[in-house]
């Protein structure tokens, strides 16, 4: 079949909206119709050519929401009709990793995923001209029908709105789950948040349903702010306004330091930062930002030995077809809001303003309707 | 009184075995007549020079076991006769520290003991000239009879040998507990320590005892394999023996990496390769070593998103009073081994021979016998 997607034809260049080749699922494959995306800065760390893994060309998009249109041989957890998110970390349930409950870095198709395959090690996208064009992170959603693996799918409610539970597919259940997953934090925890994009601010509403006592919000940009404080930040620290080192200002501030830091930067200077102002003898901090190619972390060993914890986290920690569904129903009932954070939506023609709002800072979540 | 003690006079010296006077307990004090007392690294470390919160002139010393002789007003855990093990890291059951179930930091004295004094802010030794002398970790050790707070004392079994029990105080704990306190190692885990000395022995023994499937020893000095063995070692790597990259040969050896790690070198590389060889999704990697001062551990964070943690621990996450003579008991019941650790022994007189020992990596412990 035909269908219609922006298609990354090379690192650096824009988005290409056009008509591209769809072969139909194969065995333990669900063909799916994506009816919304989200555009998240992975996409455009790749799109960028920063990625040291991109290949192109190459379809993006990570962060979907749809119907199943049609099954390959051998699929029996979903059928047409079904609403489903895809997933870039799948769960096979079978696994070594997802028989470990430590972990949720399911490996079943990692290495052909990784190579922008099929797990038979194939494509089903092709251009118009029968070359190749390659999947991205599994998922593909810049493209309005898409093939996935089943282990690679949650199956959601129907009644749940396309255009908003497509950002649990990455930044709602990477910033909760986080929370949940990976910190594990206790009621009444003293928590710091550093960077309030997409993912912090998630970072923020995952503390306050776990009973935070204090969420304190670090951000360089004054206008996060009141945003911040509506997914129930509690205090908002500007680095650029602290007189001094702002290490110990958060350790003070904090009462002695943070139970649980959060570093949804990608930035390793602030993820130091983050464990160093983590509190002596139990503090834990945990890496959720995605730091550039050959950047190190570092600090003196005696912030370990003293009792912090360095941590990081993938997906939240979720496993996507147990969780997602979970935290779709918490949106639905209200326990946590999307709706604020999806602040711009545009046809796939206009994907490029979608990345070009992103570079400006003027979205958190733009989100493509097809 | 005046009792017998090695003075630490200056950085970079040799001790000098001497009458010191001594004044007897203050309120929550205790005095305690030491019959035997380890020489570990931490002291030469602080001996050479290389500790910059090293203090002069001092008295050295802190893996002691002895005899209570005396106790100050309001002493109600103890009285004369009681056998006890000095604790540098106290438990006073009172702190925010210790009411934390996280941490065994306690904070009671903290202050007043890296300053060499006692908790009302004062030492308790003067030279015979009546020059006022440094304690040491709150322990002294390296004195005949030395005074300490009550809570920095535990009370041990009057039948267990203090030439073998003085070891529990320092390094057979911290090498245990950092297995069973802060690792809290399963049975079946396959496990690797980084470096055989006193400590990484310890904790070999403490992975046997936690039934640990595979447990690597890591040292360039083959001479170790046999003492590994000995307490529980089940696979012996030599780094220089190892064609290419450590970390993947280990990761190989270990199917998949290490599901805890454990450094016991205080070289900041080492700690690093602990990390890097812990297995994906759930390894976590232990620093007990010391570092020298200024050095930093690095990693790429990637490391951490991919799910390992990296932890550190001070006197094996042990809450001294209430493990200590647990561990007393394990020693006297058969469970654990220390007397092939104490390779050698001496009398006050002879301390700085079992310096040279160390130096020339002879000893695994020298004990001092009053
Ligand atoms: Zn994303
Ligand atoms: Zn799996
Ligand atoms: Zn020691
Ligand atoms: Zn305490």
């Amino acid at each position: 079949m035909k269908t219609r997607a922006a298609l990354a034809v090379k690192a650096g260049e824009k988005l290409e909206v056009t008509d591209v080749n769809l072969e139909g699922p194969k065995a333990g494959e669900v063909l799916v119709e994506i009816k919304a995306t989200g555009i998240c800065h992975t996409d455009e760390f790749t799109l960028s050519g920063a990625d040291p893994e991109g290949i192109f060309p190459a379809i993006l998009g990570h962060e979907g929401a749809g119907v199943v249109a049609e099954v390959g041989p051998g699929v029996t957890s979903l059928k047409p009709g079904d609403h489903v998110i895809p997933l870039y970390t799948p769960e096979c349930r079978e696994c070594d990793y997802c028989l470990n409950p430590k972990t949720n870095l399911c490996q079943a198709i990692r290495s052909t995923q990784g190579q922008g395959l099929m797990p038979d090690g194939t494509s089903r996208f092709t251009t118009l001209d029968g070359d190749p064009i390659f999947h991205y992170m599994g998922t593909s959603t810049f493209s309005n029908f898409t093939v996935l693996p089943e282990i690679a799918l949650a199956k959601v409610r129907p009644d749940a709105p396309f255009d908003k539970i497509c950002y649990i597919g990455c930044g709602v259940t990477t910033g909760i789950g986080a929370v949940m997953n990976t910190a594990k934090v206790e009621i009444g925890s003293r928590c710091v948040v550093f960077g309030l994009g997409g993912i912090g601010l998630n970072v923020i509403q995952g503390l306050r349903l776990a009973g935070a006592d204090q969420i304190v919000g670090v951000d360089l940009n004054p206008d996060k702010k009141a945003m911040g404080e509506r997914f129930g930040m509690t205090d908002f620290v500007n680095p650029a306004e602290v007189e001094g080192d702002l290490v110990p200002y958060l350790v003070d501030l904090t009462k002695g330091g943070a139970d649980y830091s959060f570093d949804a930067t990608g930035n390793v200077d602030v993820m130091r930062a983050a464990l160093e102002c983590a509190h002596k003898g139990w503090g834990e901090s945990i890496i959720i930002g995605v730091a550039p190619a050959g950047a190190e972390i570092s600090t003196r060993p005696f912030q370990l030995v003293t009792g912090r914890v360095w941590r990081g986290t993938a997906f939240g920690g979720a496993r996507g077809r147990t969780d997602v569904p979970k935290i779709v129903d918490w949106y639905m009932e209200g326990k946590i809001e999307i709706d604020p954070m999806i602040t711009h939506t545009m046809g796939l023609d206009q994907i490029n303003d979608g990345f070009d709002l992103m570079h400006k800072g003027e979205s958190i979540r733009s989100v493509v309707l097809y």
